[in-house]
């Protein structure tokens, strides 16, 4: 991998472009350095002028110094592929591309961005870019961007890191943490990533000591496998990546490959690998913004319920709703809490979470200490939000220090949040500051904090424990790999089917049938025949030998029929089974993100009602049950208004035996076991087919 | 009715409890009028003193003159019963009570709440609380709270009225709206509503000119019939009123139980109601601020797709996304419109909806003017939405003057929303006062204003027509009416049951069943027997008369068996239907929200999926069928994967005719048709059961 180094921390930068034009691109690129006071070797490229602003121009590339760092490129595009390849050639470490019409700008913008990717990679150079607005290191205080870059003092604030491929969305959410009182690590826009992507920055940020928490804006992964390798060690590391990712709309996925020339991916399939891997997928940029400010701001959020205080029972009730409805929970007090509260408050004011201070603590503003300790006390909340009426700067100026000095006199382990309740309040600046400055987040509204602190309490919730099943390595021929074989090759693996088995001959199938037992049914087999049931390939309730003798007959002409070129291996016999609750399990290992099962309720409906979860391959047992309870229909699961209760651990068998086969043999492309038939709890569960398709 | 204005403009103000003591709740009151320069007459109360603040003190109630509009109680709970007795005997109009502790306190609060009631209906009094904050006449400078009341200039801002039953909210919304540089004519918080309620409020603000909207936060409609009425008035009048209804969770309808005395109600029917009214409800304060806000300070939003302008691609995929999860519609521009676009823009910026301008318009700020003009000008565009990024003041620069000037220079007929980007932007107060000078609502994510359209276009959208169907009046006994006798009231409105008939003997059945053909279903018929099936009151698939006369004697017995006390009428005889897609349909007329259908999909999924929509019955024919579309299953009725369109207008009559049944009968508590099996298009729907339960 080229050194990032080269680009993040460069002893020297070249602008390519340079001009005395304010509002210029390369005017503006040296502006922002002089701001900085970079402190490197500042050299110019123009070939019609002597001299910017006192500074020396040179007139080509070729007069260059060897190994300058890197090399901003303000110069239309199609000035860039020249300009690339001198700079290789004078070993400068990194470019960064502004212009568009690359990848993004049909068949010969995508020629020329390739050229770009290959000189980067035979000269070992960092390429940003094209099509992205450069990037800032605001601790360093190297600005590589024509977008007006403030000096940062990042002393005493914490920071983020940002990793966008969108240059405006960079600088979008720079403002919003900014306007947060946050400080800003390193801002890099990485554009159509002609040679560099996310990934590679990600993998810097992660290293880097000074950035606790990432915050991405992503079109489309162009390394998938790679970025999860990464989320997992930042999980690991407790360095929380917040992404937000558009593309749950076709119409989003469509324009996605218009404007950044990636190709639209599978949304769901991605969130259910960045969720597995511990990244926070959030859906809007004020989400993401809060994510992160609540990451890097307050005490880091454990497993557990949340304790709100507020100050209206209205309110309390839009609290309690929204809690349902995104699945926060509020838990109620322990005991001894309820009983510590009780004799701090007034008669009047009942005792529950949400706490409802009423009016009363504009009357006694030491409510506020009072009923924090209790609640800061007990196991039960996991993390504290004030949802506090604001009005005016009177009203302000008896809560804010109230609450300010209660939580800086108790020293909480646990995150709190302020939130103001109406919008739009005016507060005086310091008051915020105050808050901030002892680890206190303020949000200026409730709504917005707890969705907030549900993203960070699920993630400290979630389950990453992997399997410790041993992956099945199978030996796989190339291709479609049909029915019995697939049969034979998934049965030892825990996977159940009826009985039954091969007959290559009517003999053979009267073994089996007097084995199993009559009825049974025949299923034609052929790597060439895929769908069976189209072909009147498969034959049900065959009663006994003579009836075997007829259908075997039949089933041979009905594929003769459905098409003469379909030579039979000959036919799967297999005993008759009986009703239950129709799922369907499949699993696909995807050329970007890698293997994952599907699984959901059979039947019309459950389609309809996108039913189905995606499950990363190496759950536990107990984590394979609560994404089962969690389908929609999932209460199906545990009977339902007298439907008896499913045998759940069983399809959970299942599902991992299917894990191991897709962890263990990665030139599985698919395994179709539809329909999956479960029985209640205890009997098992089948599956009626399977169909293996390897690359 | 008491005469509200006594209230709401009062000539005269007594402070009973007043105070010299700062931030008492007496003395904040005087003070608040004080502020505001109230020109009336202030008497006020305090047996202790003779004067405050040079004001004379009264020793008593009985010492006022005869005939003050309003008093004010600033007292304890305990004294606020003799207090409004001694305020009815001076005649006096309007008594606000701070006070709490009355129907939320338990069985001594509520009687205390009810003998105030009592008093205030003998005495054509005005009440507003107790447990209430008072109220602000804003418009006539008139503050009757102990919350500190700003002086609001109304002239050339946009005003809101306020009616709240929670006290604390009613000062939220306020904060809010003025945040928003909005006006507010009148701000009422309810509290307990021992005689006064919100609908009181309303009704005088839908008479008042200078309210062109209404906000409320209702934890729980006392009066829903009137407020109905109330609504649909100003519906038609073209006011809006935008309501916040927490009880979305059961959690929170239990608080609001405990908090304001009012019974937990069902919010859906609630919902559906107010909807059909013509109500615009919302799921957060910050929803509320912005639909009301966008709402008085824009032009009408009009039925019509939108058009969005803004600057980045990513941010048109998220835009995308939220347009698709929240119903938004973004068409696409006409071809004219496309084309003049083109010819505006520079050629590497593709045209589309939402339109991404790039960076481009920071060199070029008249592409806003050029971009805007096309898309004004085209029909398939209702309301058009600015995506900004505003970064730091220098870029606001550039950008804000650029719009404000264009949209100033087009006065635009539709509405036009400016949509910051990046939350928490600086920007300078004057651009942000430019463009609400131009009508033109400044939000500070675009989200916000998606969210915000989505809920003013969808009221534009909405089909208000009611059907022109004649009620029926059905001359009803009293009680149960069993399953023969309800089917033929219900079967002339043109509901659908099975060919068959009533008999009361098996010779009856006989004929019955010569006429409908064999097989046929007997169904044991008595008002006592409500649960037919657990007696073994049906017997399906009766082959012959042989077979009849065995099933009616079984039947006799079974029911017999179960329950010796009941009389059978007879049995219900009808011809055996095949099978279809079974729905649910149930209609009941509620207390207090009146009638309403209830139609879903039947079976385990649909209940478990809460799949059901609850109808008005008065919708048309159309209103119907797109209800039924809108089920989360509805797909299936259009045909799903092979199977058969169903017969969506027979079912859509049927509704129709319970419509009628319903509307046209108000002793009718309950109708139960279950199920209703509906067939392929064209071969009709019938009601298997029927059960009518009257008052």
């Amino acid at each position: 991998m080229p050194d990032l180094s080269r680009l993040l921390t460069p002893r020297s930068v070249v602008i390519v472009g340079a001009s005395p034009t304010p509002g210029s691109l390369g005017n503006s690129v040296l502006r922002n350095l002089e701001r900085h006071g970079y402190a490197g070797d500042i050299h110019l490229i123009n070939p019609k002028r002597d001299e910017i602003d006192g500074r020396k121009c040179l007139k080509s590339i070729d007069e260059l110094p060897q190994g300058v760092d890197a090399a901003v490129l303000a110069i239309p595009g199609g000035a860039v592929l020249p300009t690339v390849q001198a700079l290789a050639a004078r070993g400068v470490g990194a470019a960064i591309i502004f212009s568009a019409g690359f990848a993004e700008g049909g068949e010969e913008g995508l020629a020329a961005q390739a050229e770009v990717a290959r000189i980067a990679h035979e000269h070992g150079m960092v390429v940003e870019g094209p099509n992205c607005l450069g990037m800032v290191n605001y601790a360093a205080g190297i600005p590589l961007t024509f977008v007006e870059a403030p000096v940062l003092d990042l002393t005493g604030k914490p920071a983020v890191g940002i990793v966008s491929q969108s240059g405006a969305m960079a600088v979008v959410l720079g403002t919003t943490l900014m306007g947060k009182g946050l400080g800003i690590t390193v801002s890099v826009s990485t554009g159509n990533e002609a040679a560099s992507g996310v990934e590679d920055y990600v993998e810097h940020l992660i290293a880097d000591p000074a950035t606790p928490a990432i915050g991405m804006i992503v079109e489309q992964f162009r390394k998938p496998a790679r970025f999860l390798t990464l989320a997992e060690q930042a999980r690991v590391a407790g360095k929380p990546i917040v992404l937000l990712h558009p593309g749950t709309s076709s119409a989003a996925r469509e324009s996605a490959a218009t404007h950044t020339g990636a190709m639209a991916g599978d949304w769901q399939l991605m969130k259910a690998k960045v969720e597995r891997a511990g990244v926070i997928l959030v859906d809007s940029l004020e989400s993401l913004g809060d994510v992160l400010e609540l990451a890097v701001r307050a005490r880091p959020v454990r497993k557990g319920g949340t304790a709100v205080l507020t100050e209206s029972g209205a309110f309390k009730a839009l609290t309690l709703d929204l809690a349902e409805a995104i699945g926060l929970v509020l838990p109620e007090m322990a005991g001894e809490t309820a009983a510590t509260m009780r004799a701090s408050i007034p008669d009047f004011i009942p005792v529950s979470n949400p706490m409802d201070l009423t009016a009363q603590a504009l009357v006694d503003p030491d409510l506020y200490r009072r009923t924090l300790i209790p609640l800061l006390a007990d196991d039960n909340f996991a993390a504290l939000v004030f949802g506090i009426i604001q009005t005016d700067e009177a009203t302000s100026a008896r809560k804010f220090p109230a609450i300010i000095d209660a939580v800086k006199a108790l020293q909480p382990e646990k995150p709190v949040i302020f939130a103001g309740i109406d919008d739009g309040a005016e507060v005086p600046a310091d008051y915020i500051a105050g808050l901030r400055a002892i680890g206190v987040p303020y949000f200026p509204s409730a709504d917005r904090a707890y969705r907030a602190l549900r993203h960070l309490s699920k993630l400290a919730t979630r389950d990453f424990a992997r399997a410790d099943a041993v992956p099945a390595a199978l030996d796989l021929p190339s291709g479609v790999i049909p029915e019995y074989r697939a049969k034979q090759l998934l049965a030892p693996l825990g996977i159940p089917f009826p009985a039954g088995g091969f007959a290559a001959t009517v003999d053979d199938a009267k073994t089996v049938a007097a084995r199993v037992g009559y009825p049974v049914a025949i299923k034609a087999q052929s790597a060439e025949l895929s769908h069976k049931s189209d072909a009147g390939g498969v034959l049900l309730n065959i009663a006994d030998d003579a009836a075997l003798d007829t259908a075997w007959a039949k089933l041979y002409g009905n594929v003769a029929a459905y098409d003469a070129g379909i030579a039979l291996d000959g036919a799967q016999v297999e005993a008759m089974g009986k009703r239950g609750v129709e799922l369907i399990v499949g699993a696909r290992n995807d050329p970007d993100w890698g293997p994952v099962i599907l699984v959901g309720f059979g039947g019309v409906t459950a389609e309809l009602l996108h039913d189905v979860r995606l499950l990363p391959v190496d759950l536990t047992h107990d984590a394979i049950v609560a994404e089962l309870r969690a389908l929609k229909q999932g209460a199906l699961l545990d009977g339902y208004r007298g439907s008896p209760a499913l045998d759940v651990d069983a399809v959970a068998r299942l599902i991992a035996g299917l894990g191991r086969a897709l962890s263990g043999t990665p030139s599985i492309r698919e395994i179709d076991l539809n329909p999956v038939v479960v029985y209640p709890r205890g009997e098992g569960v089948v599956a009626l087919d399977a169909l293996i398709l390897t690359e």
